[in-house]
């Protein structure tokens, strides 16, 4: 299979997309690559397989390769003899942040009838706001983390008990994070948070919360991974928690009951279907007093939770085949010959 | 100002949107239309505005225009000489439906830098879709129409009393929506919608409610419309529904107290502000008991609501200057330097 990886974007987390990127060669070793960079400016350029490292794009090399353009059914090379269509099977998006997970990669995909591997416009819209992603848990019986939600020119008052942790709704990593240890602390927390965001969600912060990742899809069957129990410190920051980004190597499962493991895998599953089909995505879990709870959904995970499957590979191929389908609308004119026979003109 | 029209798209109600930009050359005097016509397959052309009539399009005649392709910063005639832009201020997004009002324009829009009127990406995901507008209106505090939504797999189960209102969450128009007289009449009227959509909401429906339009944007300040209250019959067909996408003289006030006027406002200033910016939305509510209970938005209006405007064409030039910037993320591959100095290749 030739698989088409879009990566970079105009996104707070684009170095961590040319990471993920880099990181699919030593993961996808059967399949033919093909790279589509998206720079900071948001153009497009193919990139040759051999060259892909860290340093083509801080260095602005790869602007000497060659522009692609974007139109019905694929990307382009404009050449002195007409445009050529880079040939590929499928698209991964690989984009992190905005463009990749707000679902603007979804929608140009779509619009221009491109097979893809990512969430779609809606999913990727409710999974990139902390906020929505609590209405579509909750209306699917998913129970999440309690919280309060403010917009930048609410009072700030918050009714729950400190810790809290503040998070901007719309960003794809801990950029604007904060923990709240006390209210002398939350005006400046909210000013950080607000500077990314016009809206925050509060939730309160369970020091060594127990945490678990479920990431899967739906093929032609659930293909769902492990359940890994994240290694973490009290708080991540940007550097240390993207080094996941760069991950290849299987890890062990969580030691956890069947029975919880259970529980975790039919809330993924819930979540999981029908919005996100057509896409691989990994959920975190917490579990406080029994119960688990939606944490976050990661739309588009770095390098894509690789190293939670026992066949990743394999997995994308039968994903590639099992991509939901547009509903095909066929305009027929009808409504505008009946105006037109009505006015005398047909 | 030079206004493009963005009209067509791959959606039910593509031929409605033809109705409404045409209806655009009546209602936008001073300024200079460029038409931008978005084929059922998705493809772009460049519509003289004296050609501009339904016939052009059931024909298929449009084929021999200029057909036009989407790039960084504008819409490209491709030529002998290279790619001529097609120049104009702002882009209007007048396509009805899918496409346009599920956010793939507006995603487009954004990712190539294209001033657009329109609700952005975010806003039109969650209008596009009942339940999520309901989600959306319940936490901002405005009320709406009581619920139950069903997915096409669940039990046919609906606790409210009869009738009841079947409506398919993603179409915005009448399509699939049925009344439900009783319980025998149920399965036939979700077969019908979920022929069109995965999932549907069913409301109470209520003979005769009081029913109030409000549109409106934010510019420099607040310019909103006058409350109509819309003539209909029991139930509008597709047909009659949309002759009001050729509506372009002014309408009477709703007959309404100051104080009903001043809570339809409210209400909709809270679902407007800020996630719609940039756009021009009509509200539809209803008045139930004395309550204002929102009923749907409509993120493009048929022909943008302007009869209902005192100066609609000033106050699209005063929306131009008033469109949401998107953030600036200025990538600077600090991260990747921090790896390639870490690993010695800096």
């Amino acid at each position: 299979m030739n698989i088409a990886i879009l990566f970079g974007g105009s996104s707070y987390e684009h170095e961590i997309s040319i990471v993920s990127a880099i990181t699919m060669k030593k993961v996808l070793k059967k399949s033919t690559l093909t790279y589509i960079f998206v720079d900071a400016n948001r153009e497009f350029y193919l990139i040759d397989t051999d060259k892909m490292n860290s340093k083509l794009f801080s260095s602005g090399e790869y602007k000497k390769g060659k522009s692609l353009i974007l139109k019905k059914g694929g990307f382009f090379a404009e050449g002195m003899f007409g445009s050529k269509k880079v040939d590929f099977d499928v698209a991964l998006n690989l984009i992190h942040g905005r463009d990749g997970e707000d679902g603007k990669i979804a929608s140009l995909m779509e619009f221009f009838a491109i097979p893809f591997i990512s969430p779609r416009l809606e999913a990727s819209a409710l999974s990139y706001n902390k906020l929505y992603t609590k209405f579509l848990a909750e209306n699917l019986g998913v129970k999440t983390v309690a919280y309060e939600h403010l917009s930048r020119d609410d009072e700030r008052k918050i009714s729950m008990a400190y810790p809290v942790i503040i998070k901007p709704v719309r960003l794809g990593s801990s950029i604007g994070v904060s923990i709240v240890k006390n209210a002398d602390e939350l005006d400046y927390a909210l000013d950080v948070a607000f500077e990314f965001d016009s809206d925050v969600i509060v939730e309160p912060f369970i020091e060594g919360v127990k945490e678990y990742n479920q990431a899967g899809c739906l093929t032609d069957a659930w293909e769902l991974s492990i359940v890994e129990e994240p290694q973490k410190e009290a708080f991540l920051d940007f550097e240390k928690k993207y080094m996941d980004f760069s991950r290849d190597a299987q890890v062990l499962s969580a030691d956890i009951s069947d029975e919880l493991k259970e529980r975790i895998q039919t809330a993924f599953k819930k979540i999981y279907d029908p919005l996100f089909r057509g896409s691989v995505i990994r959920c975190d879990f917490f579990v406080v007093e029994d119960e688990v709870l939606l944490n976050e959904i990661n739309p588009i995970p770095g390098s894509m939770a690789n190293y939670l499957f026992p066949d990743f590979e394999g997995m994308l191929t039968r994903l590639s085949k099992a991509l939901p389908k547009e509903k095909k609308i066929q305009v027929d004119y009808a409504y505008i010959h009946s105006i037109q026979s009505a006015k005398g003109k047909a």
